[in-house]
């Protein structure tokens, strides 16, 4: 069934099924506790006003909503996000905003415009894995550069790693695997590294807005402005509004975006016209002001109750967890002995409990750290938190 | 502002911004009768019926509408596609079905399974300019097989025009750009032909349901399961619906299916749910089977307002049509000194006429090919097509 007869693309040949996609298909057994899930707690989703968005575009604008537009995307949306970034200081232009069709279609279209086969890319090791997996489709070779906890050392971009890299990507904010964010100095150091390389420097944030503990730090494309380099800078609507509406966006100089705009049409045209009216719709009136604080208590407390049950099960066991403060994850390092991509088929059958193991993450030869995991927080009810944290630690003791 | 200083790939450095995506800049203008866009009828689009939908699907699933959902699409939506072809008599099941972002994204994941930098691609000549764009993104070569007034020649798709050819190309409905159809007998000796050869035959059908004249003939999927070969069938609810959803299909083998789902995971993860399920609101009680005739009603009227103007005001003018029976298109032909592309400035600025040369449809040598243009009959009310075919008229007297 799996086989054809005739000659396919390199890339399809070499496409395997993603490893999260084939755990997540076994975690939709009712009677596994998931914290193997990237999804955003439906909780959270305000779909009371959404529904009020549609009826007002469909009551107002059908003819428009529902005919195709321009590429670029809604130009109210592209202004409501030029304006949302003035607020925060950082001075952009509607040119220098495309509407893409959620955060992993940026992430195709910077593979699109960068990557030749063969092409170096930089990496955080680990990175997001739904990023290397968009990435291979255009068949680069990747370096990496090391993290710790204070996320990626700006250091580890020698000259050595970035000769002829096409670009850097990294997640700044509660890393996605790691939950871990980038210090102050390191964001400021990284920035300038990559001026002075001349490097494209890919800066994905779809959690930044759900920091519940501290203060912001700024972005890489706003230290850019007083810094210097190029940084395109990836955003969704994913974890603020509703992730299945399927509507993000790329901030980038004009030249960038103008490119992407012509790889973006042949690519799907544009951007449902409809959502992302709703989308403007539903935020528009400042909605986000009072809804992300009650997004982000939700993720505080989800966290709490993991943190917690953490300190109580796997007390004694030899492993360390990150402490995020916001986002979605929780990353646990083992002894290099543990290998949780083995332990997971028995976390799940002995104890109704699923994770993503950490290999996936890591791109290159790292493929043999197996001493990590990570843990969602976001979805799973209180109790069930501890039930299956406390699972978890049978495993591993 | 339009060159960067660092390497990008090589698609994005041939990139172009698309000769079809200029004059629609120009053609926004209100004072210019377009006959240049490929955009369906606004007064088509059922907006009460999509507007009940959403509401009905954020009120009874918020959740599941608003989340992640799968790649392969939201499945009482894969299921209506299959009940729908049944009553065609096409066999497929549920696995046979892969909802996209649009059919541009259907040409898109097609480029991505079948071609490798310098694979052959067979088209029709001319063809869907947006499958051109597309395909270029992943570099091929192409092969084009002759047309005549009965659509593709399949004796032009000889052993040498198909050696090594990853894929033939082929809307048999309507064509984009010509409004021709495809006989019958051709479809049957077509589809013999690339079953002898082994070649995958890509059937893009967005127009078919738009046949306002005559019986509809047997698609080449459907054939294919009498005649034998693979056959990759794209669908669309743009026409038949609303384009600004943005949602389209491919029907195709298991194994094509499979490794698609995982291209489309890694290009945009799934089209938006809560588009998909409006979609399936919309439809699941029969609707299209009362509101398509309209549409063709609607659209014949157009098309006959364009060729009664045509045959008014271009008489004497050494010219011939195409008389489509079905679709939105109209094909001009003139002698082959008429340079198109070289009188639509005159067009627009004279006359405040748009068109569409026929030049862009060609993806080879044969871009020499001047003498020919695209008319939209769709969208321009009844006395602004009198008016605009008499401006163009003057053009090419």
């Amino acid at each position: 069934m799996n086989s054809v007869s005739f000659p396919l693309s390199k890339r399809a040949t070499g496409a395997t099924s993603s490893v999260i996609r084939e755990i997540l298909k076994v975690t939709e057994r009712p009677d596994v506790i998931s914290f193997a899930g990237g999804l955003p707690s439906p909780e959270g989703f305000p779909h009371d006003q959404i529904k009020a968005a549609y009826d007002t575009v469909l009551t107002q604008q059908p003819k428009v909503a529902l005919q195709y537009s321009p590429t670029e995307g809604y130009r109210p949306l592209r202004e409501w996000i030029v304006s949302d970034f003035k607020t925060r200081g950082v001075d952009i232009g509607v040119d220098n905003v495309l509407i893409v069709s959620g955060s992993q279609q940026a992430l195709d279209l910077i593979g699109k415009l960068f990557i030749d086969e063969g092409s170096k890319v930089v990496l955080e090791s680990p990175s997001y894995l739904g990023a290397i997996q968009s990435f291979n489709q255009f068949a680069p070779t990747y370096a990496t550069i090391p993290t710790d906890e204070q996320g990626l050392i700006p250091d580890g971009l020698t000259d050595e790693i970035a000769k002829d890299a096409r670009f850097i990507y990294a997640l700044p904010n509660f890393q996605n695997p790691t939950g871990r964010t980038l210090k102050l100095e390191r964001r400021i150091a990284l920035v300038k590294r990559c001026a002075a390389l001349n490097l494209p420097l890919i800066e994905d944030d779809p959690y930044g807005e759900l920091r519940f503990e501290g203060e912001a730090l700024p972005g890489l494309y706003a230290l850019s402005q007083q810094h210097g380099g190029t940084v395109i800078r990836m955003g969704s609507f994913s974890k603020v509004l509703a992730p299945g509406m399927r509507i993000g966006y790329i901030i980038a100089p004009e030249a960038i975006i103008s490119k992407m705009v012509q790889l973006k049409q042949a690519t799907d045209l544009h951007t449902s016209t409809i959502t992302q009216m709703a989308v403007y719709e539903t935020i528009k009136n400042g909605f986000l002001d009072t809804h992300l604080p009650q997004v982000r208590e939700l993720y505080k407390r989800q966290c709490t109750y993991m943190l917690e049950a953490l300190d109580e099960h796997f007390k004694g066991i030899d492993v360390q967890w990150t402490r995020p403060t916001g986002g979605m994850f929780i990353w646990l390092t083992f002894n290099e002995q543990v290998n949780t991509t083995e332990l997971l088929p028995r976390a799940v059958e002995e104890q109704k409990v699923a994770y993503v193991p950490g290999q996936p993450f890591y791109p290159l030869a790292e493929k043999t750290i197996t001493n990590h995991l990570r843990l969602s927080f976001v979805t799973v009810p209180e109790a069930k938190i501890r039930q299956g944290v406390a699972g978890l630690s049978q495993i591993f003791k």
